[in-house]
């Protein structure tokens, strides 16, 4: 009977703990609590620890890490969070840190290293190292390319079914349940499962066998794509040629997890302009320098709906209720906007919107927009009325709520969809633009509407 | 040499062009091109072109779909979409459709179905999906043991090596790279890979044989521990057990990614206030329905921030210039907020926030903010004193956006946290709680400081 592990190796549960643990305690017993914790946890959790302490203690217990899992954990952080780590350390250290990295590895971190740190790094590269560095370097981040896994079982394509089965059941690598055969010139030819070779008589030539009914992905496939196509494979890994059909490498379901992980938290991070490899601790001056940009763009919108506001002057010092009301148009429009906004947006992504059903998605959110501004032009006109005991007032309101509804319904279809074709990604500037005419319509009826009928 | 197939299996391209082609197409055309499709594409594809269709033409094309593939095509379908197809079949219809339904599949639908249906599919199974069946009832939502998948291979633990190794050989399920022990009870005693049985000789028990270093989960595991147990574990699949450690089923990379996809897809969903399940083309009077809370959630806020404005009524008379700059603060303040909010939304996701080190984010989000509020403040104010050729309105600008700012990043650190505390979910919930923290102190602080300095 064998002793059975009663840990899971990974949980957010474990971090949480530890974190804990090592944020509250002093100086020294920080570092012997970090001691204990690395020798239970991997690289992976090491990474998740560092990254959640802040940058002068991160530096302290970054010297306890073993030399020979510095460069795993570097590679598991965000680019942001290593970067506070990389710009300490002299010439020399990095240079001996990246000794024996890894084409992947080196990928990951090339970005973040000085230019004559990486060259040197690649110089001393076995060649087929180098090759494969080279290779991804060529293909852009969105692109299957330039993250490709090269612990796989490549065979002759003239080899007999024994001699196959035989190195892929000696195998070493993850997800050994397939072999890929290659001809001479390293062009890919066919993939075979496990329990297919299993099947065949030990003599038989791979090149007759029936093989895995798969489609091997282009290297310039887009990650959405190829993480996707691995998903809905029913395989471990898919493999991944070049335009010339040579074998480059495969996307294992490891790693298109690890990429959807990537992309999807990109996307929620894109919703406030931020990015994935932002940094918790990253230093004041640096997350601010991050984060005006975002904060610019949105002043130029607002400027742009105080300026709407500002030709109404004349009317809001004689109707005072004009100028507390109006944040709730803008509001209401910005909210049901941005729900046929976000639905859109994933229409688009899963490539389910085109020109041919963007009519009647229009027509269906155009009569959402309509029911809802109804409902609720009435309950808020009716607030509105009674507050300031006014009827003119509730239907100026009213009448506002409507119009900026249905606008917002339409811009929320609308604007993804025009910025899809301008290849701007909408998930990302959808929402500023959106609430931009939200904005500018809101306060623009809601006053044009309150100077035509409420001025003495 | 075989033929290779040039498609990619699954892609987002190919959904969009067929797409774009069905929702141009005139009836007539739309059915022989739905016909021609569905022979290319498989289930998941002709969910994904189902709910790109309005409700009427999806009605008229699920006609088209053969019998023996119309369940897989359901469960691939978001429930919503879903809904609207089985809303429209008879009794007997639904009653044929799950003749040979499995345990995974009727929990993906029962929600949607008729409890009778449901009770009448379950009394139909065989004994053994009707006990998965059973198990996976009793699991929430968000626990591993609801999505269990059952292909695996078990092997007893006192069989012989060769015998373990032909059976996994000869396995016809996807990712038959490992097989599990169990004892004559059907309690996990361990797992083992192809390569480990290859390596044994035929003759050995293997219960005394290396095993896998494996942690086997626990049922009641959160989806999101139990994805990154899988991604970190370099398996094809975990193992997943009960409380008296009987093998319950499994959960695969490839089910993990399936899983993870579409927890982040409720998250993009829910900063709308809307679920995962929604479908693009639900019934106006139904989507209304759906989207109505959280436009009165909003509402209620809207209606506090109106309230405070109220409060200047009579300075608002006066001054102008405060009504037309107001929405300017708060919208600054909204925005700052919502960066910190989603910073701290992932700290919190990925465990990496802690009693201890929530003082020291919380001062450097602070100093963010003050060094943003001093940058952002100079020019908004330098902005408002030129265009209202007025040096104190300036200055009152300049300080409400410090102030708003520097609440705005305290606001964004303490939501998410006492959210979390509270089990109510941040992600969801956080940005209308600070929007209404950043809305009430933006107004206040820039409508009451113009009342002390500007009125006249």
């Amino acid at each position: 009977m064998t002793e059975l592990p009663n840990e899971i190796d990974h949980s957010r549960e474990e971090v949480s703990q530890l974190v804990e643990k090592l944020s509250q305690a002093t100086d020294g017993q920080q570092e012997s609590l970090f001691e204990q914790a690395i020798e239970r946890v991997e690289a992976g959790e090491i990474a998740l620890l560092l990254e959640s302490l802040p940058i002068s203690e991160r530096l302290e217990r970054w010297q306890q890490v073993a030399q020979d899992e510095q460069l795993d954990v570097l590679v598991a952080m965000r680019a942001e969070a290593r970067g506070a780590i990389l710009r300490t350390l002299p010439e020399s250290t990095l240079i001996a840190l990246l000794d024996r990295v890894d084409a992947e590895s080196l990928i990951e971190l090339a970005d973040d290293l000085p230019e004559s740190i990486v060259d040197a790094a690649v110089g001393r590269m076995t060649a087929r190292q180098r090759n494969w560095f080279e290779q991804a370097n060529q293909f852009d981040d969105d692109e299957v390319g330039r993250y490709l896994n090269h612990e796989m079982v490549l065979i002759p394509v003239n080899a007999r079914a024994a001699d196959a089965l035989r190195v892929l059941l000696r195998s070493r690598y993850p997800f050994s349940d397939q072999a890929y055969l290659v001809d001479a010139q390293g062009v890919y030819q066919g993939a075979i499962s496990l329990q297919q070779l299993a099947s065949l008589t030990g003599s038989q030539r791979l090149l007759d066998a029936p093989l895995l009914d798969l489609a091997p992905l282009q290297a310039t496939t887009s990650l959405v794509d190829a993480t996707e196509a691995v998903e809905h494979s029913d395989l471990s890994a898919l493999p991944v040629i070049d335009q010339d059909g040579r074998l480059l490498g495969r996307i294992s379901l490891q790693l298109a997890l690890e990429l959807t992980r990537e992309e999807y938290e990109s996307r929620l991070m894109a919703t406030v302009g931020l990015d994935e490899e932002t940094d918790l601790f990253s230093p004041i001056w640096q997350s601010s320098k991050r984060r005006a940009l975002w904060l610019g763009i949105n002043l130029l919108t607002a400027l742009l709906a105080s300026w709407v506001i500002g030709q109404f002057e004349a009317t809001l010092v004689q109707v005072v209720s004009l100028a507390v009301l109006m944040p709730i148009v803008a509001s209401m429009g910005g909210i049901a906007g941005s729900q046929t906004l976000t639905l859109v947006v994933r229409g688009l992504a899963m490539g389910q919107l085109a020109q041919g059903n963007l009519r009647a998605l229009l027509s269906k959110e155009m009569g959402v927009g309509l029911l809802n501004g109804i409902t609720w032009s009435v309950i808020i006109g009716a607030v509105a009325g009674l507050w300031f005991h006014d009827l003119a007032t509730g239907l100026v309101m009213a009448a506002a709520i409507i119009i900026n509804i249905v606008v917002a319904a339409l811009a929320g279809v609308i604007i993804p969809v025009v910025l899809d074709r301008q290849e701007i990604d909408p998930a990302l500037s959808g929402s500023v633009v959106l609430t931009t005419v939200t904005d500018v319509v809101g306060f623009l009826t809601f006053l044009g509407l309150g100077t035509l009928v409420l001025l003495p």
